[in-house]
């Protein structure tokens, strides 16, 4: 039997699986839950479910995977793929066949399913004095006796009506400059960065300026479309970072680099490309915008003037094509702290020529623009209140301290919390498990998916269509098999929990699990479960953070906090009261504990918005001290003291102390 | 007869005539005096005589000129051209036939005989204070404790031993920033522009940093490679304008744009290439620079790290691709007066990717950053003397004026002085008539060709090799023909010279000539002639000339110069006594004029070499007064007045009042 099935993965879901030989890629992807879009019914005609062979021997996953382990083209494809697309590997998801294992990207356009705002842009307070700003000007025809050139001339009115003095000019600006003037009848309107720089001019007066704010996470990448004039969000937008098929983490990236020439390039292109697929988004040109823009609004990339991007130092120098090298050994030293404006077209960033991008500063190794980020938003350094704030993603960030004192550390939790490398984990979309709670006595398992209100206890089964569950479902399933006495103590599933009727051992994968979700109730045609090994990894990454909060703590000299902050795509649907008790966050208050989405993003739109933020941004590197926490007295003893549940005795009255023998 | 021969021209030479159909390119070549390089002899083996056919239809030369016109290609083509030398239609001299009216295109790389140096730099005396500078600093390896990022260790190192503060990198630079400390062993010598930029980082110590000074004309282009540490030109160069086939002056290639959509990109590209071009003659990878290098100092382009350009503002706004439009009509407006420094990767020149390029100042449409340079070298605005300086190119820029008033102007010229558009014009290249002498009497022609010492009245005829008039000789022999009293006051052949053995009506022409140099003395197996036509070229260039000196001397209010320098390829050979007398400078003591050689280079490499000349050159554009010379009063009069010869009726015994009706 085993000669007859091949190992198939889907990126950027990573969704994976042994699957029957010779049925389609769509048929495959129906199997492991991902949905490719196919609205022709699979009849060759649409071309809509395109998707990508990705050639190579991935160590990772232990496949080779290669264009004829897809079997041969099919007629339709001859027409309905360009030849670009042919040459990259692209085949139709309803012809390709399954012969062998098969890395398979799907592309955002081929993607069913509208994503859940799961990095959602808060309704946070931010001065608007944006980076790039519009002046309308209207000169005088110019004459012989006068003789001055169109850019003087331009200056000297900017400077008479507005202030501005000492400008430059982009040479792409520069290039439309003439032509501008002339065809708007001495009427243009100038975008200027900075008050130093006009990067873009159009004829007349023209109102349309937007801005992005990009947090690009290691597996996530989350977008903000600002309208310039107003501030105000007009489309937000996420993605998967195509970069996963290396790797979950920043380490097994820096080693793909440093195991394969030309791989820093790849993967910055890779990334490249994903800002790009996010800014045909912004512009309305692909689906997977999380908000409709009204109808006039339909803009250009032409039209967005300014770019602010924060990530972990990891991805920054990835990005950059800085050699990521130093970052994977002590002393993790980055190339640079300090805040970078680039040229987007030097990087390969598709918006207006002349526009420039922001890159928030870095604090350490594996503290990067995005924790910079998390401080503009929350500005812990203009309070007296001690705080601490999680930054939650592949990577945890803890910054602690007020006004008088701040200390920062990174911790590793592997992508667990985020849905991904879980069995069952998938991105925040339809059909994803969101909340759950677990009956202590009967083990009757009640959950509500994204999409649909009803819990699963007011439906039928067949209306749930459950695909998997997402990062914010991870940990309530989790804290609820605790609380219910049916995770022991120690993680392993507790006697009690191995008697009950949805516990059972895997024969195939090995491991113990517990389902979920039943076949019936699901559009995978297939149980839905929880497995051991996904219990370990959300263990592994709670007491990761759980430590780390501690040690710093015992850093700063405090054995308790005025306020704890989580934030993060998991930070927006966390359950307070779970994060404490299964023991993810110190001991605390619960109304001191508050999620406040992704600061990160939110601060990076605050650079953006205001260019106070970008010169605070650099005085924040300064001001943080980065403590290594593994060079900490007792951190591996207290490590593997946090990875048992829970900390609070009193409100576990189900707690089975002891774990059975998996 | 007529349908058995069909016009060939070649680039960008400009060499042209009517040539049997069925002979190969390097036949034609040497029947019209261009030599095409051939070392194996026409054998097809060494690939050496690569030219390419131009297509379309080229109005101004009345051809269509199309890949089919030079026949088949030959086996030989497809292994010695490459695919995209094929592409872009090229074939081997010595193969491909001529079967149809053609413009060809030689590569500097196949052209035969070392260019001789016109427009060598001359020693001026630049105090050595370069836009970009070398550091070197040697770093402690980092530790954890210490965690700061490899920048702002760099920087912290350039400000405690350099005074450096506030530095930014460029991307590139940042890019192996991390590799060369760590491949120096903690040491790094960086290129830093105008103590404000890290544009290179190099391990270890390092010296190699060179910078080009590239002055553009309509029709040459110079380039002076200069060693930064020392401040030494190291090499000099010199090539055609490929922009040439579209018109010898900048309003054909102003209309080439009007009249082509795409066209200015395609001007901008080619003259980006021939700067290149220029780039790897200077590193030695191409045969053409005048100096050799020694043999340490073979560079490579990423030693380059500085540029300055100056050239006419046409030039100028095609090269940036800035619409030229507004400079070909009233009041022609350019886009910008300033100086720019640019990305030199944003034009795609080919030197170090952080290098910057800086545009010297332009002063109006036809007055340009090569004006600027004049001045930056002579500095006429820093003397109480009241100086006249005449930059003679295709256009002809004055300066007049001293330290309390500056005006300039622009007259047209055309490319005559260069030796272009003259019936055997050719550019300083041996075998070129460079001096002349008429005997007044006998009418016997002696004459002295570049890279021959002796005159042809010590050698024997087959020994002259003649092959063209360039520039430099052009003068001589209108101005020897009128002393000689050949041609008359008028600019007509005399009755005198009429009578002469050398004097004959050419049929095909139709047009009056006189033979300077008999099919024996030429290696091009024909008469070497000037004509009709020729002379009356020259006579719109003195007339020219000397208008705008009369009518910009009437506008100082002053009736006499202190001195009187002539720059341009031309003027480092103009022999004084002879431009005064024919009537190309205004009546001034003889020891009050000098020639100053190619000044807008010398001052383009000061801008290169001391920074504070690029302040200085933004301050001169905003003091020098434009004169539109076409608007003063009485100016047609002045120059139609101005075509006849002589001035100074006491030099020109052997004058001829009159001249016969040609």
């Amino acid at each position: 039997m085993e000669q007859h099935t091949a190992m198939v993965i889907f990126q950027p879901s990573g969704r994976r699986g042994r699957v029957p030989v010779g049925i389609t890629l769509v048929e495959a992807s129906r199997l492991l839950g991902v949905d490719i879009e196919a609205p022709c019914g699979e009849h060759q005609v649409c071309g809509k479910c395109r998707v990508r062979i990705e050639s190579g021997v991935f160590e990772k996953f232990g496949v080779h995977s290669i264009a004829e382990n897809a079997g041969p083209r099919g007629d339709a494809e001859g027409t309905l793929l360009t030849v670009e697309e042919k040459r990259q590997g692209y085949r139709l998801g309803c012809i390709a066949k399954v012969q062998g294992d098969l890395l398979i990207y799907v592309p955002e356009s081929s993607r069913a399913g509208k994503q859940v705002v799961s990095k959602a842009a808060r309704d946070i307070d931010i001065k608007l004095d944006p980076g790039v700003k519009q002046y309308t000007v209207r000169l005088d025809p110019p004459t012989l006796e006068e003789g001055m050139a169109d850019f003087e001339r331009v200056c000297k009115s900017l400077e008479a009506e507005y202030g501005l003095s000492s400008l430059t000019i982009d040479i792409y600006a520069l290039r439309s400059l003439a032509g501008s003037l002339r065809s708007g009848d001495w009427e243009i309107t100038v975008s200027v960065w900075m008050d130093k720089e006009i990067i873009r001019v159009r004829p007349g007066r023209e109102c349309s300026s937007y801005g992005l704010a990009i947090d690009i996470g290691t597996t996530t990448i989350a977008g903000y479309l600002c309208d310039l004039a107003t501030g105000q969000v007009v489309n937000t937008l996420s993605m998967m970072n195509p970069q996963v098929k290396y790797g979950e983490d920043v380490v097994s990236r820096i080693s793909y680099h440093m195991g394969n020439p030309g791989g820093l390039a790849r993967m910055s292109r890779e990334i490249i490309e994903a800002v790009n697929g996010l800014i045909d988004m912004a512009a309305g040109k692909e689906s997977g915008g999380d908000e409709a823009l009204e109808n006039e609004s339909v803009i250009n990339g032409e039209d967005i003037v300014d770019v602010a991007i924060c990530s972990n130092t990891a991805m920054n120098h990835i990005l950059l094509q800085l050699d990521p090298e130093p970052l994977g050994s002590i002393p993790f030293t980055p190339a640079i702290h300090h805040s970078l404006n680039l040229k987007c077209r030097d990087l390969g960033i598709d918006v207006h020529p002349g526009a420039n991008v922001f890159f928030l500063p870095s604090i350490a190794g594996y503290v990067g623009g995005d924790t910079v980020g998390v401080m503009l938003a929350e500005i812990p350094h203009l309070q007296k209140q001690v705080q601490l704030i999680i930054d939650i993603g592949t990577n945890g960030e803890l910054v602690m301290g007020n006004s008088e004192k701040l200390i920062c550390s990174s911790c590793a939790t592997g992508p667990a919390l985020e849905g991904a490398q879980i069995e069952f984990g998938m991105r925040a979309a339809p059909g994803a498990i969101e909340r759950v709670k677990v009956d202590p006595v009967t083990h009757e398992v009640d959950y509500k998916v994204i999409g649909r209100n009803a819990w699963k206890s007011y439906s039928a089964p067949e209306e749930m269509k459950t695909r998997g569950i997402c990062g914010s479902g991870i940990l309530d399933v989790v804290a609820e098999l605790v609380l219910a006495g049916i995770v022991a103590k120690s993680g392993a599933f507790s006697p009690k929990g191995r008697e009950s009727d949805r516990f059972r051992k895997n024969d195939q994968s090995g491991f113990a699990e517990f389902v979920l979700a039943w076949a019936e109730e699901t559009s995978i045609g297939a149980d839905i479960v929880i497995n051991q090994k996904d219990i370990r990894q959300i263990q592994m990454a709670k007491a990761s953070i759980y430590t780390g909060c501690k040690l710093m703590m015992r850093h700063m000299g405090i054995t308790s906090l005025d306020s704890i902050k989580i934030a993060g795509a998991f930070g927006t649907h966390v359950d307070r009261h779970l994060a404490r008790v299964i023991g993810l966050i110190p001991d605390c208050p619960l109304d001191a504990v508050s999620s406040v989405g992704n600061a990160a993003g939110d601060g990076c739109r605050a650079a953006l918005l205001n260019r106070e933020k970008r010169v605070e941004a650099d005085k924040l590197w300064r001001r943080v001290t980065y403590i290594e926490l593994t060079m900490e007295e007792n951190f591996q003893d207290e490590l593997v003291a946090a990875t048992q549940f829970p900390h609070m005795k009193d409100e576990f009255p189900y707690l089975e102390e002891d774990g059975a023998d998996n």
